[in-house]
């Protein structure tokens, strides 16, 4: 029976464990050799006089990263880790790993991002990598937990769909049959059905994908977007279910992951305080004006740039309020004293935008009128219109990217450094 | 402040509700109308002579399944559902609902499943219905708790890939870019790179898309799968797995979804008992050859029909186990003392396929071998392979359908119940 290494003790007397191979060296009449499986490393020490002809057969045949199984009498010694090291009666190679490696992974050679990530499957088996994973496994279970004891909903909506949720031609069309279809770039027009359909509060933890033809470090075509829609509910609202399930789900993850924060190495990993603050938009462009040297003006996007400076001034979480109609989508609900602006938000990490959000229009005439505005076709929406004819309640929701919750929560300088396998313009494969 | 509909009592004083105008009847001096959210039904009266005109305007104006907020005292009232009454001080119509309506919403007339699809808004408004995606949530998070607590990492795979997962035709093609791509039809090949990785448990609950043209009641070309695969282990302990998983989802929702179960009328719900029969496929068929008409012989597929067969003669969930080889996925591992047969297993409702998994062939040569047995080039699968010659433990694991795991659970005619949006062949929108 195979003991994780990390419940390996001198107490077990005996022990079977099973793992990889993370070094190996011959000292002669000694040979040591560390083995790692996911909860740690133990050493096995090989005496060469002492061990059996087929334990020398497998050390002298095993190269670093096969995976073995190894089963011995366990005793305390001091300079090991753990304080424990295991004499080998039996080694049985189960899979052997050609050499040279594609990448190192006792992270003595540093490598480029793109090496790492085609050979991804040996990239997560460095512990500060795996640590990452581990910790965005724990944050989905955190949100799911959050919002599901907040009374919402787990939905899931199509990603095949016959229309862009904006109208926007940044989409990846499918051959559907005989069909034209589209990936879903945000399940945003479904959980407003969702609210015409009586369900109040819904979420969605999923893909969308977009096909903007950006090269950054924070930017890929697939993302995993979270996705909250509550009725009878304002922007307001839904700010604050935002800023309590980021500081729980920071709670979470630092009550159960310390070891692999420490791993990482993140020095400084605090759970944000309440209260983030509320930029109105036109105060945080007069800061980023302040800040940066490329002019910026009202009415402009907030540029990455601008994000940086306004970050920078900010310190910690906040939100940016009251966005000029114009530029942002036609299902934001305007001010009624001022339509200029809308009751649309983003909450801001100081480094990038993670979340992005509005009360919607609820009515119909209004909402019709708002597509034109935009120069998009009512039309090429009835399937989203329809609900809003039969009675729909005011809503509000937000969309969160979770890669790059995970990306700024850690520290990560690429978003790609939280998701497994991720898509851009120039990577399709693992 | 609005108070859900199922916690205003006459204790309440006086109370403010927001809802759907679940009917209307006016019988001259007085009228009525029962109002519904998510959390029930309430009865608002309106004695003509004694309300103002606000309230008698809005009650003239409004129609079925208009969104209304009202006010006013409770009053407790034997024959109301819910034992009380509110008499309005005023009502505001939020959202007014056009008629007739596409789609009858009290269920007094039976609708059509595509009429019902095509107005899911509506249809979601009614109790039974609403029931069924309740439930699917709560199946959704007891799956996520289950597997958390038993040590697994949720990860995300890509779901736009480059190469087939076994080979087959029967994927969508997308315009990627300059790239030739394609959705995913199951994790199988990353969930298994993650175990060469060293994540030695994964799961994931994500889309997949199947573009197969199937016109059944238990088809789609876009399901949910939930997907785990486990390191240094084998067939029969991801069964255990399975098995223990299914019986706590089953429980989690008695536990926790009894009023939706009564809702929809599930009236033989049961958790299921523990020890899951273990069926050879070669016995099965022997039933099956007793059971239907149609012929069937060794090696063949399990028909629809045999598999109502064996359901019926087994009674509960059961696996079906020891499939012949030919049958099975190249990534299946062969029984070492007869290579026609492999660890692969089905586990089955009386009424059909749930979930397919098996120990996995783990060895790089074997594998190669097989992969040609197929009639596969392993060129093709080279992004797949590679992990297999750098170090790789046994595994094992499954994919399990959430659609069907919600329909069987629920006696559903149609896995499009358990869909909010399904896909197939015939239908894209909404």
């Amino acid at each position: 029976m195979r003991t994780p290494i990390a419940q390996v003790t001198p107490a077990s007397g005996s022990a079977e464990i099973a793992g990889w191979v993370h070094e190996v060296r011959d000292l002669g009449g000694l040979a040591f050799m560390l083995i790692r499986d996911r909860t740690g490393i133990i050493q096995v020490t090989i005496p060469k006089k002492k061990v059996s002809e087929q334990v020398l057969a497998a050390v002298k045949a095993v190269s670093r990263e096969s995976v073995v199984r190894v089963s011995g009498p366990v005793k305390a010694i001091d300079k090991a880790p753990g304080g424990r090291e295991l004499v080998p009666e039996s080694i049985e190679i189960i899979s052997l790993a050609e050499t040279p490696l594609p990448l190192d992974v006792s992270e003595k050679v540093p490598a480029e991002l793109d090496t790492r990530l085609d050979a991804r499957f040996l990239d997560v088996r460095r512990p500060r990598v795996a640590a990452v994973f581990e910790i965005r496994s724990a944050a989905c279970y955190a949100i799911n937990q959050f919002l599901h004891d907040a009374g919402f909903t787990a939905i899931t909506t199509p990603k095949i769909v016959a229309a862009a949720t904006e109208g926007g031609t940044e989409l990846f069309p499918i051959a559907y049959f005989d069909k034209e279809a589209f990936l879903n770039q945000s399940p945003q027009l479904y959980k407003q059905m969702m609210m015409a359909a009586g369900c109040e509060k819904v979420y969605e933890i999923g893909p969308i994908f977009r096909a903007e033809e950006h090269a950054t470090t924070k930017h890929l075509n697939e993302a995993t977007s979270i996705d909250i829609e509550v009725s009878f509910a304002d922007h307001l609202e839904v700010m604050r279910i935002l800023e309590n399930l980021i500081i729980h789900t920071y709670g979470y993850v630092e009550k159960t992951c310390s070891a692999q924060i420490a791993n990482i190495g993140v020095e400084d990993f605090a759970v944000p305080k309440a209260g983030f603050p509320r930029l109105p938009y036109a105060e945080a462009i007069e800061i980023a004006k302040k800040g940066i040297e490329e002019p910026i003006k009202y009415g402009d996007d907030i540029s990455p740039a601008a994000e940086r400076a306004i970050g920078a001034e900010m310190g910690g979480h906040y939100f940016i309020v009251d966005w000029p109609s114009e530029i942002r989508p036609y299902y934001a609900m305007q001010y009624e004293n001022d339509p200029s602006i809308c009751k649309a938000f983003d909450m801001m990490h100081p480094r990038m935008e993670l979340s992005s959000g509005a009360q919607r229009e609820h009515r119909y005439d209004r909402l019709v009128q708002q597509i034109k505005q935009k120069g998009l076709n009512p039309e090429s929406f009835e399937f989203y219109l329809k609900p809003f004819r039969y009675g729909i309640p005011p809503h509000a929701g937000w969309g969160l990217g979770a890669d790059r919750l995970v990306m700024t929560m850690l520290g990560l300088s690429n978003v790609r450094e939280a998701v497994l396998f991720p898509r851009d313009m120039h990577r399709l494969v693992p």
